[in-house]
């Protein structure tokens, strides 16, 4: 298998040092080689600000990578520059940018077996031209997948989620939910878990979008109206989907063994107890794209880049995730 | 102190069994004396059925309580009949309605030193002529005390949590926030933490409601229009008031020892990370009432009643929360 690509994300935040953090802990974690797009210099720095002994390996193709992984953190040769940690520019972006282009082009060559994606800053990129409103969205365009169509997951040790409406107000999340929208998310995610996870018969528990699902329609009726003929829908094509479930139950510990993926209806729905139990381990991964993606499920965090104090949990997490469904999709 | 009063609830339900389970572990859990407010006959059964060796004495007074609760469960004198779990009926409603009736009184005489409610079946109840939406409303009438200055607040062990508005649709939790609501929840809620925790200045984190507290308006405007003047206005008072947090991150595990009550905007936002985190000893308080009173946070689940499968936890945590608040309030 070959390694996978690790973009840097935006070069002033914690993506560099996270980056060599996790290439220390590569064995105990059991992660699949990977090797970082661009940055040698940068990442070196951070490296030493963070006070941590790895060793940079330039490589000028990612076939190197696996060779190299063992003793070294394998670089690409691509965009670089000072690391000057809570300091993000129009420099910054560039070289976040052009780390995220060059690895996602990889991804999709097959020269990498998938992409981890370090954190950047949309309000960063957008400076310098990047109109998506993500990098999901940007690599679903950049795989020629129609942006509904990558869908997001979170997962953590102890829960995955998918929320149905992501960035919206509170007040837009009933308008924008609809029957097909909420069957076509939930079976991108069947799909990503059969083909990512292994999971043959994947579990789908759908979120109630009002308190108690509604009271029997006391609360709301897009239970009756939007959420349960989807339901019956993926049922009826043989997808195990059940719901809507009460949101407040569904998260409960005696729950969360009865479904592989709870569907929710908004962000903070399926964010908030993934949070609560997996905060240091949450993985991004983007199901329904024809390459592998995942990413730490945290931002930036300029205000303590470079300090030595970020967690390399998530991105661990993200490494190994992304390795694992990458080898899956080898072997099947 | 006066021993506690505690309302069998729906005696169809699984009220009766987690009455009879708590008594047995009042030693081991530091439990102040409580009595059942009525049912001798049926909660003699109730503990038989579940397999529990639970000594009922009958007595007639609430002073009667203190003496015979090491030795057996005090049972009041009061309304009583057949035990049939599973099986509500207009006769198991009258007598939970009797027992929370009594018991309340009980409390507002300073009897009982306060109270702590079973779960009742808010349908069956209203078949009788109960009018009111639930226990709490019922209690805050029965108090003197207007409704919305009656704030239910869900505590487990790692989390307390507050919901500004509760049984409503979710699209209409926008149109009900206010400035005034949240800000007369949180005051509520700073005193009744004061009061009944002996927290002297009790920090209180407000959630946004939109994901990423709304992103600096681009998801929403409640964060700057409503929520923000609500904290502004607390501060102003003196009260330790932070916010609009984004949700997501509020309930991750380092972000919880920063507050002492997280008020939240909606009903599911209160009680997922709740239940994610403490589903078994969740207790549902009633802050603002000259009374105490708690309950466990979770329902009659006729389904499970009498089958000695529902877990004690959240009555056992319900019966020490009311005990330590009623201490508490004597002490001052």
């Amino acid at each position: 298998m070959a390694a996978l690509a690790a973009s840097l994300g935006d070069p002033a935040g914690i993506g560099p040092e996270l980056l060599c953090e996790a290439w220390l802990h590569h064995r105990e974690a059991g992660m699949a080689p990977f090797f970082a797009v661009g940055g040698a210099k940068l990442l070196a720095e951070a490296a030493r600000q963070r006070g941590l002994n790895v060793p940079i390996q330039p490589i000028s193709d990612p076939a190197e990578a696996q060779a190299a992984f063992a003793q070294a953190l394998p670089v690409l040769g691509g965009d670089d520059g000072e690391y000057r940690p809570g300091s993000p520019d129009t420099a910054s972006a560039q070289i976040a940018l052009a780390s995220l282009t060059k690895g996602t082009q990889l991804a999709l060559e097959g020269a990498a077996s998938g992409i981890v994606t370090g954190p950047v800053a949309k309000a960063n990129l957008a400076q310098i031209g990047f109109t998506y409103p993500g990098q999901t969205e940007f690599l679903a365009d950049a795989c020629a997948i129609a942006e509904q169509d990558a869908v997001m997951m979170l997962a953590g040790p102890q829960l995955k989620t998918v929320p149905v409406t992501v960035h919206c107000a509170l007040s837009e999340v009933p308008g924008r939910l609809t029957t097909d929208l909420i069957a076509s998310r939930c079976k991108i995610a069947a799909e990503g878990l059969r083909k990512d996870f292994g999971i043959a018969n994947p579990r789908i528990a759908v979120a109630a979008l009002n308190p108690h699902a509604g009271e029997g329609g006391k609360f709301g009726h897009e239970e009756a109206d939007i959420i349960e003929p989807a339901i019956a829908r993926l049922r009826a094509e043989g997808i195990d989907a059940t719901g809507p479930h009460p949101a407040d139950a569904l998260f409960a510990p005696h729950a969360r063994g009865n479904y592989d993926l709870a569907v929710c209806m908004y962000h903070d729905q399926a964010l908030v107890p993934l949070k609560a139990l997996d905060f240091d381990a949450g993985v991004n991964m983007t199901l329904g794209l024809p390459i592998v993606r995942t990413s730490a499920d945290h931002g930036t965090a300029f205000g303590i880049a470079g300090k030595g104090l970020a967690q390399p949990g998530a991105t661990i997490a993200a490494i190994r995730m992304a390795g694992e469904a990458a080898a899956r999709r080898l072997g099947q």
